[in-house]
């Protein structure tokens, strides 16, 4: 089985972080590729960001037409992309975001987000919203780095912890949500410390993505997520663009 | 990989349809055994078979504690002894419903859940309330059969493929929820005549499961599903019941 | 008439301190009963506990057949076991949470409640939610308590007083819901400390109960609380069991 | 124990029909007065309307300062006058609309309201989103008679079984709530005929105010309903006005 | 085009401020008057305030109906009468409590609101709940004055911009409401202050009105806000009383 | 005062009938241009759509950093882009749906939209989602035209008009909201022909942008709608594409 997972920023350094975890994860019979775009933004944390993002998966899931592949994973939290995707193929397609907010439900009565920078709370309270999680979810925090400043393992460690702690304590969330891609190495050292599931998104992701592919569940194309009618008008944009 | 499905009901028929579909289902290396109470009710369609069924999945959880199992299954759709099994061990815990309910969530915009029999609708409602689903559900149908009649497979395929169409067209639904367990051979011949994914909560419950499993990701212990303080007084009732 | 009071739990204590307030509260010419399970838990404090107390109130019920009875009221915070009871009878059956929520709401514009254990705090927040509440409720505060030690007044009044006192100045609550059966005598004396209307659940449940049977109102019989199929496999679980 | 029912409309046929069922409904020891404002308008049917019957309700509470009434029920659908009548004392102030609606929770899993005219649907529906019961409400159907025509009774048997038919039909609603002051004499024999509770908002409005008082609790004055602090100033306005 | 501004409580001195603030924000071409009742309340801090307001509102609006009027402004925080104002009318009726939320979405992604005295948050609660907005509103913070203290200029700067800066950084919210007519001048220097949008609902519901005005938009009159049948009663109940 | 309309998608033919509704809309003093990117799609109705459109906004705004522009309305039911814009700029920006719903709610009590074609409905309910309007639409019906067959007007007037009064008659709405630019100048004569407010975007997001402007309310920089700190990034992106 293949899965491509798309990271929607066109960081080569989040591609490799994000392959590294995904070959570990991945199951038995497995073959996962990551890509990103040639051009775009190094990191995804505006509504101008996603709007880019957005065009590099399209580019992405349409110059992979000839591939085979059997279930996409959308590297992005915000879940920027997942949409567009969905149109362009019937096969599963999973969010970052919907698959730890799921996730985070079938795990515990509660959880907290945390995500980075502060701006992009509002993209996580979409996708918390689209599907009506709000009671579940008990905050989402905002951490001060920038998605780049992830690569910094030591930043990234005593930032996470730090907030952790303080969800835990204050927000009393029996789960925990890593905001962002190119953290699932993370989750465990997290997990282990903090003494509650810590949840990453790209691992949940593959699995669902996993899941569906081998069940034969695929992406309805009777109404939201038909495929679009402009297909070649799309491409032009795309080839244009990306 | 030790998954262990607990069929809520006393049906053994139910355990071998279960266990037929799980097995062709399970992944490379994971091991399906599928177990219900001695005792019990013969299916799951009131708050008083609910609460004879919970019981039965405790008592079931119970007496696996010197069993290797990584993962639990709880197969009744309303998710009957889900909290239960959930207090009693830190593994996953996956119940059908919301297994299915996510599942649908990432297959299309809009599911409706076709279940059985009607007393029952407010049974699956409790989950779509649960987790905030209500804006993406159009509608619970109740097909009026009871779910013994689910072991007649005519009858369970012409009633399921009667009301999809309809939900197709009145609810203009973009995925369809099998509402019962037992019915995991039926999604594909449905999905192929109806023209759009049809989730059962069986199979993607047991995926999920395998997922969480893997990934170590097991139930938060630190709030609502905390080990009960009781383990010797639950164990009494349980031991006499079942 | 005759009101009988379920206790789900086990402890005569409980069956006896309700009685005394039930006593004092009960209208002229209404006659209250109070029973508990011969065996089951001693204070229900996890969904484990609230199946097993479940199967309490089935059995009480349904073994109070000859008995006549013209309204019920259950008696455990949370509303365990509530829905079985309206399906084994057409007349009315009160939750003593349903019975202070919908209390406090027409006393003030907003209500906290005080429950126990924490690990609680879930059960009444589904009672919340079943019922669309949350906007509401201000907070619901877990008191560090097991229900039995609800038994040692002194210890009882000093936590609840001061989370009251808590409550009514970080909460803005207008009025406070007592989330405990066998408080009622402490709703005037907290009311009368704090200045604002104290609601105990078993005092206005029994009311309520009252009420309807006197105005010839019972639970709809048409889909949810429709009287088992099955009755006598319910009444053998429950027969071998309590 | 006195309980003052304030008809806001200035209609005293009214009077006499609520006065009638009020006296059967009394409890043992329970005196019940029925007054309207001497001016006003025939029935509450529109937002102008609402406002002139808020200040006959004022009116008569103030007016009342020297009787000693021990509860009050506001009788007019949509709960005009409530939240003034509640500013006003610190004894229980009951609207009929919340009665009915909370009552129709503990009697069943959902249920419809008729209504009338269609144009006061929606100041039911304000009571219903105040309280967040949309989930439990499956319909509010609007009949088309003015109030003053309940008084016709026939005209008012034949409308109310006609829409509650359909109701029971097409809403698959578990109880039905009269949605106007003035039908409790109809509540039996709709419920007779129709084989689902049919719930009065005057009749069970009563019972909940008896019980209130009976268990001393009144409104809470803490901030919402607290006294005003220009008595005199109303006191004047409505001295002149009504 | 003329646009009546209706002040429902009876200060002149606040029909003053306030039209100084209108003829300064009317567009060319618009005649903006400012009027109030000639008796009523002081302010409209209370549920007893705002029936009586209401009364004051029909009567400004029914002693109008020869001049001509292109769209109304009815200012009151909590939108005291805009419901009678839309029944008597079929040209524009703008609330000034809906004109600022919807104002506030536009600007931002979230705001709090600034309303006074503390016992009318919840006046302000039913506006954001009637529309929904509870998930963009951060805060309702109740300033310690009476309507009548924002007549003191000193008082009423020094306590929005302590409040506003406690908004800002408690609650982090992204636009700012004045909840009070005649605070309109205040807005600007406020918003100056505190580097964030803050919205006043007099301008804003001024500006509303003219454009719907101008729009040829105007009251739906097709149900909830028909013309009442009744007219000659209400302007009886008026004439007698305002 | 200049006010900029962006029409997202490339066509022409829709600047300039936007334009020319928008040119007898404009106050004296407001300067109206309509503006479309280069390339694009030729009509937004799927999320890949919306994603090539987003690019095209952003281009638009970007290059036209040099022009004074006092507001901005972004022309795309869906609102797509408006994010995007917010970013960019702290002047208003309006999107056409927000300022169409928005209205609606200050005309009646309940609204239904007409969009197209059906695949678009799910963009329309996200921006009813977004701001909480679930209550007050009742229902979203997508008339099965593209976005281009608009251009005919004999098929727009015709599908319209039948589809408007199936609204009136089935959804009972007070109010309906045309879910597509370019149909303004369809407005009245429909509101004409059914008897109840006709909402168009454009206009009412015209004015609503001249009020933000005129009364110096702009977007908040504080957290959401920041200004992107990679502006150079967004403009390399952006300028090689569109």
């Amino acid at each position: 089985m293949n899965i491509r997972i798309i990271n929607p920023n066109s960081s080569k350094e989040f591609v490799n972080i994000i392959n590294n975890s995904a070959q570990e994860i991945a199951s038995v019979g497995t073959a996962i590729s990551v890509v990103c775009p040639e051009q775009g933004v190094a990191s995804v944390e505006s509504h101008c960001d996603e709007a880019i993002a957005s065009l590099g998966v399209i580019s992405l899931v349409m110059n992979a037409k000839n591939d085979e592949i059997d279930g996409w994973v959308v590297a992005c939290f915000g879940d920027t992309g997942v949409a567009q995707c969905r149109e362009l193929t019937d096969k599963p397609v999973i969010g970052i975001t919907e698959a730890a907010l799921f996730s985070a439900c079938m795990l515990g009565d509660s959880f907290s987000i945390l995500t980075l920078p502060p701006r992009t709370i509002k993209h996580a309270r979409r996708v918390v919203m689209e599907y009506g999680l709000s009671d579940k979810c008990r905050n989402i925090r905002g951490i001060d780095l920038s998605v780049v400043q992830c690569l910094d393992e030591q930043l990234v460690w005593s930032a996470f912890l730090e907030e952790g702690r303080r969800a835990l304590q204050e927000d009393q969330c029996e789960v925990l949500v890593l905001g962002c891609a190119g953290l699932s190495q993370w989750a465990k050292p997290l997990q282990k410390e903090l003494g509650i599931p810590v949840v990453d998104g790209v691992s949940t992701a593959i699995k669902f993505a996993e899941a569906f592919a081998s069940l034969g569940l695929g992406i309805s194309k009777s109404l939201t997520y038909a495929m679009p009618g402009n297909l070649n008008e799309v491409a032009d944009a795309v080839r244009v663009k990306c």
